[in-house]
């Protein structure tokens, strides 16, 4: 059941799509407090969801502040990241769902400051807020995801391997990518273009001198089965005959300052102003936008800096360089030096810049702080509702990187720039199932690591788990190591996963549109299905489907991990979909061995998971061929669809042939 | 056996105290390379060693550089803390440990460009390196460590539990403190200093105002059985009038810069010059001027900012702002302001302004940048021979940030300046056996976390291992959660965990004198005493002597953790001295339940270990009574001293009582 609270004014979100009848009386399960609520929580309570945020599984034990951040910096004590979720799960002595509507910043702290206290505080109360109850955790977020309405459905291409760096300059070094994957028989279905296709940074314009020819590029991946995706930022470069810039002024579709003129930071054009995504208007005039690239035969985009991330903006920025004068001319102290310091890290992302622009909401002028966690999901909204319009028939692939509930109807995301440390691919596991609570499904995060250098160790251990993501994609940041699969010296054991990657596809795909279409969740904390202590508190493996227990290996220089099965499960060492042993383990907790050429996961108790062979790309899968991997006469129900119409109406197919699971026999 | 070889023309760092003849011919086990080193690794090889770093017992699979400091932000991918120490011991097909003994900055990429490569490389090739062979790791430990002479040993009450904070601004600040410890019964021995006692933060000095009388205060402290340990910084204030500025100045006492004028920086005191401490006659000075607390009752200090760390040079500050005006003239464009912040991000420990200043070295003048490793090393050096001087009948605590190999000898290091996370906690532990290495036997981490705000469930959790640390202190930064122990809500369960300290410090001081006397390690891997594949690659456990090993739980929410028993062992679970279970685990992989309240440690098989009684402080520990905990019919032989005297000539007492452990019957 839900229940819906109306506390003062609200913004509207448009987070949710159902309108329900706000109850009276008081919100159940919190005490109101100052700007907030509290509950008290008992020992052994979990708190569950945030969706993208620092912290494992369990939340508890720490702080998250939604606000919408660009942080590749991201680590421990690190307080927001990209998106917003106010979602939250308390399952223990009681059990609730609650989502607070609210698109201003909101802190929660989990048993942080007290180890017994959740507080939760906002800088007004104007919000919705709903109490969902049910009798289980994966109820209560079933409840919740129709609250807020259907998954983005992605063509089924993006579940292929996709390949991306910043720093692919030119139309040579794309299709140097191309050929080295093709070359080496990695299978390969999209190249991303990152800021550098770009003429100067400016949406929608391409640099005519790196890619003279993007249609002709275009279409010459696409006979490779490669798709290329390019990325739009959300800044618009402030520039005389810019069209984009041009419009976007005269019709007033840009973010304001306190004098009513368009508002001006930089980003990585130097000098832009901010779509107002919040006007409807705007946001219809932006998403046309991405016909200059649907037109060239561009199926897939990625949405970048949208939260909005800025470098700095004008005013601040003159306000410091003046200050650093004054505190210049005298000579300079240790507090000094710190004011001087402090302030020039203070110019990028600064809050109180959020302040200084303004949306146009129906009549009124709202300050961009007040709605802060709003603009990436609009961002995406404009470029959703604009393929819905321009693309009626087939599927566009899109994700963004900021988002607040609400954005997962119109796309998924990436979980933003990370960096190639063994800490973030753990987080990438347990971000994945608290981004599944609230609706994100199509998400992965940055494989070897985005920030830093990565080793081929990291890249192996990345990929066993990002074999299993719906977004697979590497990605790296300029003037970091080269980590396109074949600049490694045993490229032949990243290929191998990569093949075990298309094998799967046909599975991953169905689990994914079961999820999808049943507002269900892909990934799940164990804790979901079993009530144990041992699984309720487990951090570092999570279920896929119904079938599939994932316990990567997460450490460097492990030769294996412990693994905690909260029933008979048949372990899977897979070093190539051809090379792979079963291995029924009981109940319990096990040292599990995993040699670095190995994925391990579990295949639960009485399942069996469809593979097939490998492909060079997801168009050229034999589905009609699949095996099954697993116990001895399970059977597995195949969705599949023709993977590209918006038409979701797919059939489902039993797979019931023999496993062919090999069993050890030690 | 150890084989010295002399490469080039190298600086005289005085780590080593033997002085072996060099062996001509080429260097085993290694390939010289291009001012460097190579060594293939084999599958199975582990690397120990380089003392402090971040990167786990096995130090494969990422970049290490030996260049001392100042990085308080220190994570997964940092490369140089606050000390240098380059020795490694490669286990696997061949086993050697060796030793560059070369104190500019160095390089080791092991197995982290490429996984089986190790590639060690320096600036230039004038270096002694040592090879070490033996029958063991430990024992090619103990010959490195008679190479390179005995380990510093502090007085006993170094033992205790002190309490720490950079904030504590006066002295009813310090007064509150001991009477808060003494009010909630927790033991103290020690209250920390931080730069505040100071005069405008200048050495040997102390604020009048906010110390009126600090001899007064010092000695009402020992009445309570408190010592105060001060903090004393590298850089000396430059200030008219200012004796120890003034005096500097005078002698020449002071590091110059390329035009023979004491070199500038800013650190706290805003500008300041560097002592030499390479010169002997500037360490003479130096060491001296400890008196001037030493007299007011002083016993111990702690030498701090010695990397040395620069937070600006007056030339590049200068420098920067100029550049800064120029940048500011025009429309700062995105490069221009990249590289804005860049110069200014780039002020604090610029390792060109390390380039910038000269030692005096017999008659030559070095640039700063050779011999950078040694400044910390050389500063300790100072106080410790003054000690040795100025008070030769009782020892002196003294521990230090920044070292090299040698610097063992004067005093012990903390691990610097850390952060309230979970991985540094983990971080600690690993950090301690690969410093035991290379001598640094006094030592622990800042209990708590120093940066970002801690919880009570890390500071139990944490206290639980620092309980076994020889430097047991709780430490916080400026601006931070207060962190002393009675500002818990569950204060009593951490006064529990300090009143384990105390039980166990007849052990531990015993363990630690043993150690220090017989060039032994206290702290070591699993793969040190146990050769099967999982004890090697244990990463988050640790022997203790040769009766215990620790596994402290490092993640957050955890209700136990995994452990692996290399051979059978007691389980001690221990809520308080009288309140524990012991329970014997075989050998295996075993997951240990160990809630919050309750410190999880093993007894090894056969082995027993004496636990006392608490008290207010060390001094106040009847060792008369011990009782022993572990297994039936063992003995433990407990060293004992005054604790007090330099002279260790302590005695060796039998305990063979009959163990008290409870076994549980389930």
């Amino acid at each position: 059941m839900i229940e819906k609270f109306v506390l003062g004014k609200p913004f509207e979100t448009f987070a949710t799509v159902e309108r329900l009848t706000p109850s009276e009386g008081e919100i159940p399960f919190f005490t109101t407090i100052d700007k907030g609520f509290f509950y008290k929580l008992s020992d052994n309570d979990i708190v569950y969801g945030l969706g993208e945020q620092v912290g494992g599984i369990n939340k508890r034990g720490k702080k998250y502040i939604s606000r919408n951040s660009d942080n590749p910096h991201h680590q421990e004590d690190t307080l927001s990241l990209y998106g917003a979720h106010n979602f939250l799960i308390i399952s223990g002595e009681e059990l609730f769902g609650v989502f607070f509507d609210y698109p201003g910043f909101m802190e929660f702290d989990i048993g942080y400051t007290n180890r017994d206290e959740l507080t939760i505080t906002a800088e007004n109360m104007d919000m919705d807020v709903y109490i969902i109850t049910g009798n289980s955790e994966r109820d209560i977020v079933k409840q919740f995801r129709k609250l807020i309405g259907k998954s983005y459905i992605p063509p089924k291409w993006a579940f292929g391997y996709g390949q991306s760096r910043w720093g692919y300059k030119c139309e040579e070094d794309i299709r140097e990518v191309a050929r080295r994957y093709r070359e080496n028989n990695i299978p390969l279905d999209s190249i991303y273009l990152d800021i550098d296709y770009m003429e100067d940074y400016k949406d929608f314009t391409v640099n005519k001198e790196a890619f003279p020819d993007l249609k002709g590029l275009c279409e010459d991946m696409k006979k490779e089965g490669i798709r290329l995706v390019p990325i739009i930022d959300a800044g618009v470069k402030i520039e005389k005959g810019y069209s984009v810039y041009e419009e976007g002024v005269e019709k007033g579709y840009f973010c304001t300052d306190r004098e009513g003129n368009p508002f001006i930071a930089a980003v990585w054009p130097g000098r832009v102003h901010f779509p107002d995504f919040l006007d409807p208007k705007a946001r219809e005039w932006f998403g046309d936008k991405y016909s200059v690239l649907l037109d060239m035969g561009i199926e897939g985009f990625w949405n970048d800096m949208n939260e909005p991330a800025i470098f700095y903006s004008e005013k601040r920025l003159n306000e410091v360089l003046e200050r650093i004068n004054e505190l210049g001319k005298k000579n300079m102290g240790i507090s000094e030096f710190f004011e001087f310091t402090g302030i020039v890290n203070g110019l990028s992302n600064n809050e109180g810049d959020y302040d200084e622009f303004f949306h146009n909401v129906g009549e009124k002028s709202v300050p961009h702080c007040r709605l802060h966690n709003l603009y990436g999901f609009n961002m995406t909204k404009a470029a959703g509702e604009a393929f819905e319009r321009l693309s009626p028939d087939k599927r566009i692939l899109m994700f963004s990187r900021s988002s607040y509930i609400g954005a997962h109807r119109y796309g998924g995301i990436w979980q933003g720039d990370n960096k190639s440390w063994w800490s973030h691919l753990l987080m990438n596991m347990q971000m994945t199932a608290s981004l599944n609570m609230v609706g994100f499904l199509y998400t992965g995060a940055d494989t070897g690591g985005f920030g830093c250098d990565t080793t081929e160790e990291l890249m192996l251990r990345w990929l066993q788990l990002s074999v299993f993501m719906p977004l697979m994609r590497n990605h790296s940041a300029l003037g970091t190591r080269e980590q396109e699969l074949y600049r490694f010296r045993n490229c032949e054991d990243c290929k191998k996963m990569i093949e075990i990657r298309y094998g799967l596809i046909p599975y991953l795909y169905s689990e994914f549109m079961k999820a999808a279409t049943n507002d269900d969740m892909m990934f799940r904390p164990l804790g979901f299905d079993f009530k144990d202590e041992a699984a309720r508190n487990t951090e570092d493996q999570v279920l896929l489907g119904s079938e599939l227990m994932l316990a990567p290996v997460c450490t460097r220089n492990a030769k294996g991990r412990y693994v905690y099965l909260p029933e008979e499960m048949l372990l899977i060492r897979m070093r190539s979909l051809e090379d792979y042993d079963c291995e029924p383990l009981p109940k319990g907790h096990h040292y599990v061995k995993a040699d670095l050429k190995e994925l391990i996961f579990f295949i639960r108790k009485g399942k069996a998971i469809p593979v097939g062979k490998s492909a060079k790309n997801t168009e050229s899968l034999d589905s009609d061929h699949l095996s099954l991997l697993g116990y001895e006469g399970a059977e597995y129900e195949l969705y599949e669809d023709d993977g590209i119409s918006r038409n979701v109406m797919g059939s489902i197919r039993k797979i019931k042939n023999k496993p062919y699971c090999r069993m050890t026999t030690s």
